[in-house]
């Protein structure tokens, strides 16, 4: 057990060495980033369709999508003309600094305004590491249910800002958004939250909102996400 | 590199024999047991509060919750008058066979002729950890999206049955059920299917009838899962 604790430590330890470089990198670019985390089928390639959408006109934005088997996602979001690279984890239930080192040769850095990640589906995993983003992400979604927050804690706890997905279903679905929120609320007093509907666009204004205060914000500020 | 590859290849190696040794202490018990998977928030907890409903009355059933924080589950499951042993992870994002392990004891085994084991919400990493059961079943739900098979090939392939939760809600989703089972049938042909809704009821019925199949079977049969 010492044995593995310790490789466990100088992985995580070597992953944060490698997240400064990445954030350093975009730093000097004038590129801001954001990872998006969520459960499986919460959204994120939804959300992040639409924020291109949204932003394409004014900003120059790129894309890094994490899976751990196809091209579906990147697919979608290729399709709308924004530079994209593919990370396939080939089974590893996360992204971490080094496979978003490597994509960042990939993309025309120096041209871009936003770029956006989009994590591997999974609640748990991908909070542990860090990529050198300037933003963490989180998405849940109405039919996952109220109770996550307080049954994984440690993706909560550690992200700038929510997305509520999916609430065009909230009348077919058991969900009690108080409840919820008092489990976010403990955890991470103040999280600015989005309630919205990717599907049919309510809500989405605010949230693309809080992504150009965050870019207005500049690279230099805030943690190493 | 090498070490890390190293070290994990024996913890896998030292897994399997653990799952080998509960597996073993089922059998001699004759104690049947499936271990369930899924997503967060994909109906875990419901799919085993319902089969207990459904049996409790002509089986002995017992359950083990793994969760990385919080009774909630356990807690739903226990309601029901059935022995339930939680195992909180601590952040682990999957069972394995030594919680597993641990958890035996603390439950009347020689009393029980079906044990339930509700594993954590995560699509990717606990099809990689053997328990030492007789059946593995992946609950995937609708909202999820149809796609989910193509893009966690892993979990899906390692299965022996597969439920569609949520069905009720499919006309508020754009949920192709064809292009859903094709995935699965090129990953793990002849799957078992059923599509079902805990909340409505429906489909429960095929569901159950497997379970009751697979538990006369009989404990000596199958692989280790």
């Amino acid at each position: 057990m010492t044995v593995q604790v310790s490789v466990v430590e100088q992985i995580m330890s070597a992953n944060d060495q490698l997240a400064a470089a990445n954030r350093a990198r975009l730093d000097e670019a004038e590129v801001f980033a954001i990872n998006i985390m969520a459960s499986p089928g919460a959204g994120k390639t939804s959300l992040i369709t639409r924020t291109v959408e949204a932003l394409r006109g004014e900003y120059r934005i790129g894309a890094v999508d994490g899976d751990i088997a196809t091209t579906l996602d990147a697919d979608r979001i290729a399709a709308l003309g924004v530079p994209t690279v593919q990370i396939n984890t080939g089974g590893t239930c996360h992204l971490d600094a080094a496979m978003f080192q490597n994509a960042l040769p990939r993309l025309p850095v120096g041209e871009l305004d936003l770029l956006i990640v989009e994590n591997v589906g999974n609640l748990v995993c991908p909070a542990s590491f860090k990529l050198g983003v300037h933003r963490s992400v989180l998405i849940a979604s109405v039919p996952e249910g109220d109770d996550k927050p307080y049954k994984y804690p440690v993706m909560y706890r550690g992200v700038d800002a929510l997305v509520l997905n999916k609430i065009d279903v909230l009348a077919a679905f058991d969900f009690d958004v108080d409840y919820f929120r008092r489990g976010v609320e403990a955890l991470n007093p103040g999280l600015a939250f989005f309630p919205l509907s990717c599907k049919t666009g309510e809500g989405l204004e605010s949230w693309l909102g809080w992504v150009l205060e965050a870019m207005k914000s500049g690279c230099s500020a805030g943690s190493i996400r």
